[in-house]
């Protein structure tokens, strides 16, 4: 389904994300770099963590009439502050559309909630393919025009189909990978392929309840909340740095059927969140926590 | 789309909604008069106003092995215990589902949730048409295998547009409508064909900002939090019975673009959570209010 | 201080809280009973754990025109429904006011909040004495009006000093302790001298970050929502069944200074509405989990 | 009572917030005028409205090795940035404390809640009077060790009795007013004298229930959440710049007084939130709205 209604009209910006050592002048060094080039700021949040002195920066600025060409922006800002000032950066541009990877096992509700945005005209993504370990889902993909890969796995097979995987992934020129309630553990080898760059949902609100059937555990525990949260994926279950949480009240009125139910809501907002902040490149990563901005 | 997998086992149960002036020995007679005939009572909750002195009440029983014929249950209900104890009271059973119809305009996430979770069978309900003012939801309606009628309205035509919507409705048997961000006002004695019958979605936290623009309202006023309300229809506009409402916050950083993207996550499910009470029959309204059941 | 201004004049009631195996009638069958004796109900709430098959009743009525004299309800109500239906149950009257003792350290936010909540007559409650394992909060319980304790423990005092503890808390015919941020580890005997009559506030979602520096925890993994988690106390560390939580969002903007003063409002606010509920006899206990009627 | 714990060491420092019409390099003049004179900056927070071209700023750094004697950083600012940006800004000192007056009527929980936040030193905050048109919490004030003036308001009086108050006002150098469930509406010429320097709590989500007995017109209107407000006091009756909401949830079980017992948790902590974010210096108004900085 081709999208029903036109994108907003984009501005064509860039986007830089910082994090360095802190110092005095930053913020301010690169302000002047980008005004004296001729670089309107529509964006500029900072944060500064005192104790740790890491200064962390987000700012997009119109390229209509910025002085250096877009080719040499990187390069221009390496030299003059990035290397000198210890940056870790990273530079992005408004009208290079990410390409988003869907991985889903069984449960509809995160893969539906995404194809609408998609559809919909909400997220400026592109999402060429859909990789599945059931083929349940399929004739979702289908009707949403998104091709379906059915690479079944299990622990005998495993190391070849992520192969399979990540050839595809390369194929289709794919920048990161939102595993929407796909249940399967993906190797370090493959995660390593994409650092910071796959997102995962769990269904509790994380510590508590990592690993299995965090609904039957939130039901035994008798909690009066439960939640969900988003994350990118590193080699530690459940354990990588989290970027969005939420909860809802519940009670001994529900049973673990009814939690099931409840969290499906939770989880898909979530998760749509935290995509939609990967999309807008509001996201840094630092010691295994996340700077999100406004 | 058939729906992708399979409604979970239903019980086969009836359903009693019961309100009525309060009085000593209502919950006794009722439960005695379903023990006594074998129904096993699988779902009891009740309320007492003791203000307004209104005995509220929902009970679900199997009726496996009830004594009583499914087609006489109303009638002797009524005559043992509806009648002699003044009660309104509304029957339904389980294997009845509920035919909904959708009207919507041009916004699509309303519509896309509910069509997820009807395709991926969260609800016991059957959604044989949309009906839009426009026409730029039709591919949506088509990919879902929902029938789609586009029925424009405007000031001169709408009496005779109505009237073509209501024979729709009755050609479809249709139960329960749902307005998924449908932006027409409709006529009063098409609200009074459904009465209690007609959900809305409003985009505000009711009754702030009920009418037109209530996001632009919002962000003039500087709230730091916004919501959406789901209510029955009734003839004073945004005036009917609330069913559901949900808030997040927000800041002086959110612009009118913000607080309607923020404000479409909200809509879309205090929308469908409403739903799903209504198709639970879980909801009573009395003097413009609703009890609405665990 | 006294109490600054009266109580709402208050019904002379009658507060049963049952759990029982669940079978049919038993709902008929109390009220049959209480109604047959003219006892006026004026709450009534059940709920049925249909997985684990247990009811669970909470029915309050009016003692005016009762038939049973009070001294005699519990025997009569034991010997026609009690017994037979396998009753655990637990007959309170409002009349009596229960009394409490509070055990504290050195942060005085819960403290502060329960005094006012006594002294502004928001709770039906006696407070006769405090218990410090620190002299600091003396003068708040001295301008309170309260008895105050200091009664230091350390490892090789603990038995003898819970002793002491103890006799004050039969001197003052104390029904239930509340710690309102008290540091220590109350010994199991101690405890078991109390059951699910020890009401603890721990500041963190629980089963998240239990034990030791739970903003710490949440600090370093990066949580993007901190809680605070009321329970009754058991054998088990932090394990106790849960009555309460509540949450706020909390971002990589908030250091540990932060987390723990946005914690405070939290805290107080979740321990107090534990205490409330359990004055108003509102919380069963059963497999470590609480039902906490409304 | 005096304060039962010290105060955190506080470092001696500027505090600078700003508004001006938007334009390039704001921001870099702003820090390097702070870094060229040695001054250490430890919170910096900005905010463009790229609707109405308002740049908004607040920062803070440290005093000790800036070159320009702490008497004079006002009127360099001035010259050199404030007035060719056509700035309006406001320069505090953590050392300098805030003054602030109290006004209740006859309900404590807010007049407690801030009390014992007081006491407790939670806030930087100078608390010298409280003035009440009822004598009721007079006792309060005096086990918390503040004067406390009965003023007595009426229609006949009220122009005379605000001549007293502003004479106390005065008399004891206040900076700024809370009212705390004062239930006077101050005249317009009284709150001309401390424009955005008094807040008040409304017991409401507003704007939905301005004016008298929100929760009953809550109750009438069903809602499902209820809220609570905290605005700086404008001309308009419930009408100026909202500083800080909160909401919670009710249901049809929730009677009048439910809600009323709920909602008071909500106003105590919605407005000593507001004043926090106040002593902080963390508001700017503008536009009858509040940014309100992390």
């Amino acid at each position: 389904m081709k999208t029903i209604k036109p994108l907003r009209e984009k501005k064509n910006t860039a986007i830089l994300l910082i994090h360095c050592p802190d110092r005095q002048g930053i913020l301010a060094t690169v302000t002047e770099f980008l005004n004296n080039n001729r670089g309107n700021i529509i964006y500029l949040d900072q944060h500064v963590d005192r104790e740790e002195h890491i200064f962390y920066m987000r700012v997009e600025w119109e390229l209509e009439y910025f002085a250096i060409p877009r080719n040499k922006i990187g390069e221009y800002f390496n030299t003059l502050i990035g290397q000198p000032l210890k940056m870790t950066w990273k530079l992005d541009f408004s009208e290079e559309v990410p390409r988003m990877a869907l991985f889903v096992s069984k449960m509809p509700h995160c893969l539906f909630d995404i194809l609408a945005r998609y559809t919909a005209g909400e997220w400026d993504v592109e999402i060429p393919l859909i990789i599945s370990n059931h083929e349940l889902l399929k004739p979702v993909a289908e009707r949403f025009g998104v091709e379906f890969f059915h690479i079944p796995v299990n622990k005998d097979n495993k190391e070849e189909q992520e192969s399979r995987e990540l050839e595809l992934l390369k194929k289709y020129d794919i920048d990161f990978i939102v595993l929407a309630r796909y249940m399967q553990i993906l190797s370090d080898s493959f995660v390593q392929q994409y650092p910071n760059r796959i997102i995962n949902i769990h269904h509790s609100f994380l510590p508590a309840f990592a690993g299995a059937k965090p609904y039957h555990a939130a039901h035994d525990r008798g909690v009066k909340i439960i939640g969900a949260t988003s994350h990118y994926v590193t080699s530690r279950l459940d354990g990588g740095p989290i970027i969005e949480q939420d909860v809802t009240r519940c009670s001994h009125f529900d049973t673990v059927q009814n939690l099931i139910r409840k969290g499906r809501d939770l989880e898909k907002i979530v998760l749509s969140q935290a995509v939609y902040k990967h999309l807008q490149r509001k996201i840094l990563v630092y010691n295994n926590r996340t700077v999100v901005f406004n």
